[in-house]
């Protein structure tokens, strides 16, 4: 049988519509939530990223500062910019495109942002308030879309076994604190590179995770009959069939696996588009935390 | 076959005499290590486990500030002992003994303590730094000396499945991060109370950590055959065959299982003993950090 496709597109749209009433009553007490994109040097990839949540602000009527700095930016001005967006009253996220330039310290530099508008959730104050479930921090967009994804799809997380593939501190490791936390009740394993059987753990999951960048990875042996799977790989690979000449696909080998699975996001169409409606989520929330409303 | 008995005041009493050189260095550089140590009120538990962190600051040869304070004391009073600590530099390591009487807001205490001095590593900065891997950071004492166990014992991680029981901040979740870091490697299962089938979790486990706080709650169904068992837990149970009338035990059935695994930690004698070996390794380190040494 045919698995549901869990449609990101849908999904986010849906967070983007609850936000409109959100920011229309912001706007009523005279508050624009305002969020500043900051890109060092012209990586394509970054670039793209960086229009589409400039755009997605514009959409939904934010307020929004876009600063393209050349690749030979200074950590120092880098970080003078930083705390220049800190004491801007018009913005409430502020947000340094991944990754920069490599004589840019990018941890020194997140230390540089007010916690309260670290709308990306990376900065140390907001990686403690995830692991003490604390409900004012912010949590990194991708995992916190991942978590909508399964609430829309009617998921229930408690009590269930969720293994999460991956241990980065942007998917893995906040993905785990938030399914195992009060709020998800999940019984949660986390492997990564160095499991062994990684198969046979992955079959354990009434929920599986997938977040290791390795295009198709994870197959059929890795699903039990009737799982859940969350995909958040987005790899490009080769595709002479196709005009640019590659096609992008998950972690997990869709073909392989959707005659086992219950309920799959598809890639593209799955986590990717929940990624942009989370930040503009979080950039909300920031704004209704700092102006207090 | 008997299971290989871990031996924590063994360990324990290793990591002080490793210890004692790291400070015979420090002295000589002009640097005694030393740990403030403050009660609020009379629980006569907690004045006990303060008596004692104390005693082993004199063993040791570090310097200490013992702190009792009426049960009445205020937030700010607390607060500005805190403050007061943080700027003493004959301290490099502060603890408040928890926990404290109910008027009292220990997330907001911790939150002043300079991270720096936060030995306990109860700190939000020390919380992060654990997720992100960060050397510098404190690690609260308890699992700490759990990984110091293992590590004594001589039990590999890496590649093996731990699942860790419980989920609280001051053990679980720090001792899974310890158990899922780069450092360890180990294949991580976090399993609660809203955990299903919580004995097939557990026989899952090459490495069992428990710390649920529940007298015997783990038994012969918990445990894979050659599983090595931590038991954090250190409950009183009534025994009126003892002069107390109580005795202690731990959150494992240690006479179900000790037939099936390879390795386990007695209760008492166990974990317990090392949680202080570790404080004082921390407020070593603290110094060793502060005066850059």
């Amino acid at each position: 049988m045919a698995p549901k496709l869990i449609n990101g597109k849908e999904v986010a749209a849906r967070v983007r519509e609850d936000l409109v009433q959100e920011i229309a009553r912001l706007k009523q007490l005279g508050h624009t939530p305002g969020l500043a994109v900051v890109l060092v040097g012209d990586d394509p990839a970054s670039q793209v990223y960086v229009g589409a949540k400039v755009k997605a602000c514009a959409e939904l009527g934010l307020y929004s500062q876009e600063w393209r700095l050349p690749a030979d930016t200074t950590q120092e001005k880098l970080v003078e910019l930083i705390h220049q967006l800190n004491a801007d009253e018009r913005i409430h996220g502020i947000l340094v495109q991944s990754p920069p330039p490599p004589h840019i310290d990018e941890a020194a530099v997140i230390l540089n942002i007010d916690p309260r508008k670290d709308v990306d959730g990376f900065h140390p104050a907001n990686v403690a308030k995830l692991v003490l479930e604390d409900p004012t921090g912010f949590v990194p967009c991708t995992p916190l879309g991942c978590m909508e994804l399964l609430r829309a799809a009617g998921v229930e997380t408690a009590g269930k076994h969720a293994v999460v593939v991956g241990r980065s501190m942007i998917v893995g490791k906040p993905m785990a604190n938030l399914l195992v936390s009060k709020a998800a009740n999940a019984t949660v394993t986390i492997a990564h590179s160095r499991t062994k059987n990684l198969a046979e753990v992955c079959r354990s999951a009434d929920i599986l995770v997938a977040a290791v960048g390795r295009p198709c990875m994870l197959g059929a042996d890795c699903i039990k009959p009737g799982a859940v799977v969350i995909d958040v790989g987005i790899n490009r690979i080769p595709d002479s069939s196709r005009p640019r000449g590659y096609r992008i696909v998950g972690d997990v080998d869709f073909d392989a696996v959707q005659g086992l699975c219950s309920a799959i996001t598809p890639v593209p169409g799955g986590v990717g588009p929940m990624t942009i409606a989370m930040l503009m989520a979080n950039t909300v929330k920031a704004c209704r935390q700092i102006v207090g409303a």
